[in-house]
């Protein structure tokens, strides 16, 4: 306690959620999410981040019908590979054209060698390189009797690793939707050196209201990072899956920084390293735990970081 | 998934926390928790718990004066054994006389061997039998500039144990106030097959409206407990520690059952077995997580509790 620990937010950054307004045509998804992407990124964006599912609905029959192929972090490091995945290509020369980090949300994936289903988040550098690939761990199964029953485990399977992208800005953690439920994702990326935990996700009319700020800022509070939730847009209009929207930025003290609304719309902050260094000097958590009480689940216990 | 895992609570349980009123006058404070506690027993409550630091002012110039040697669960169990500690007589004889589990708040103990002092909860059963003994794990060191600076690690020792207590009822974990930050205490609890959490705690006029209902309902519904803060209520005259008040329960979906304004005052609620077996049965995250990907810090996993 002597010297103070490393801040993990090495510079300002601005970080923008695009709750975006999706429908059935994949094609159209994508050219929408671009147009927003611009925006924010013409507005000063560094990190862009798109929801959950954003280039079909969500739905389990859903999900064979849209997934595509997606390269390995190996594969689309080679220099002459070149992807058939249409949403691939889009989003690697979304993130190129505007130098930006891109989070772009989930989308179904096809593994073609196991014809296995996931729910996979790419996320792209500002050269358009492939920087980490998250599959969701945690499967959205729940069973709440005339509310909503939901079971992502009979078509897709779940991804069986942690994701941390190293940044310029530092490192951040990733996770998708109902991977929020369990504290140790966030713990663990927090423990080593994330200055903030995002969650593309699409809770919805019953969880929403119940769960959504309260996961987000009990991880923030818990690990004193930023956590940024981005939804799709609401859209009750339709049979289909009514995701909750409110898509927020909360702050390394469990603070709601801004919050969209239901609707369509982007929420924009910027985070500066002085907000996450004071919360950490004032409640100094990180180096009150008692790890000779209890394991550190992130393995890091007394190691610098 | 298939056999549903056994439900915490064993049978129906009214829980009342005691907001008191306390002062600098230690059998005052004594004597006004018998007429709460008498008044909560007579209203059926089975288990009652008092608030962290309710025998003397909060602060470390009051610890060293009003602290006393207890007894350790060995010597108590010693039926020879008599005590010397005027308020481990009090509430051993309070918790017989209503026939009632007393969970009791905490108290400065001394121990004589070691001169060393900790911040303590005394646990007791409906006979007056000493059940268990918390000492304060994480002690609260905090600066906030111009808000808040405290350091009870100036004159206290920390604990080195969780405390979970076996009762009719099924198990209670028990932390004291400053422990409710450290999530790990909550989960190895509720794995080991606790259904609630305790926290006697004394949050401030600062981290009261920052943090005290979102802490309590983040370890609600991350490990589908009850949730339980009994805090002394808000004294603002004087030129002491203010506490916050407050003092709530909230259930195993992470919802404020019951909460008490600033002043003294008893929040008092039954909690039903079939609410913890809904709301696990919904969203079921205690068989849905991936001990494959991280450890678990319970050490349980796998195991049936």
């Amino acid at each position: 306690m002597s010297t103070a620990p490393p801040n993990p937010l090495l510079k300002p950054v601005k970080l923008a959620l695009i709750q975006l307004k999706t429908g059935s045509d994949k094609t159209a998804n994508l050219t929408r999410a671009s147009e927003k992407v611009a925006q924010a990124a013409k507005a000063g964006a560094n990190i862009v981040v798109l929801p959950e599912c954003f280039n079909s609905p969500y739905g389990c029959e859903h999900f064979p019908k849209y997934a595509e192929a997606l390269p390995s972090l190996e594969t689309a490091a080679s220099a002459s590979a070149r992807s058939e995945s249409q949403s691939y290509n889009h989003l690697s020369a979304l993130s190129k054209e505007h130098s930006i980090h891109l989070i772009a949300g989930s989308i179904p994936e096809l593994e073609p060698a196991t014809e296995k289903l996931y729910n996979t988040s790419l996320i792209f550098s500002p050269t358009g390189a492939l920087l980490a690939k998250h599959r969701k761990v945690h499967l959205f199964d729940i069973d709440i009797p005339g509310k909503i029953t939901f079971r992502e485990s009979e078509v897709l399977t779940a991804g069986d690793a942690l994701t941390l992208v190293e940044t310029p800005y530092g490192k951040v953690g990733v996770g998708i939707c109902y991977d929020v439920r369990f504290p140790e994702m966030a713990m663990i990326a927090a423990r080593r050196g994330a200055f903030a935990m995002v969650y593309p996700g699409a809770f919805n009319m019953t969880t929403g209201p119940l769960h959504w700020e309260l996961l987000a800022r009990a991880r923030a509070v818990d690990n004193q990072v930023w956590v940024a939730m981005c939804s799709p847009a609401r859209e009750l209009e339709g049979t289909g899956y009514v995701a909750w929207g409110e898509s927020m930025v909360v702050d390394p003290n469990g603070l709601v920084m801004e919050k969209a609304g239901p609707g369509e719309e982007t929420v924009m902050v910027e985070l500066m390293p002085e907000r996450i260094a004071e919360v950490r000097s004032g409640i100094p958590v990180g180096t009150q735990r008692r790890f000779d009480v209890y394991t550190d689940v992130s393995g890091m216990a007394n190691k610098a970081v």
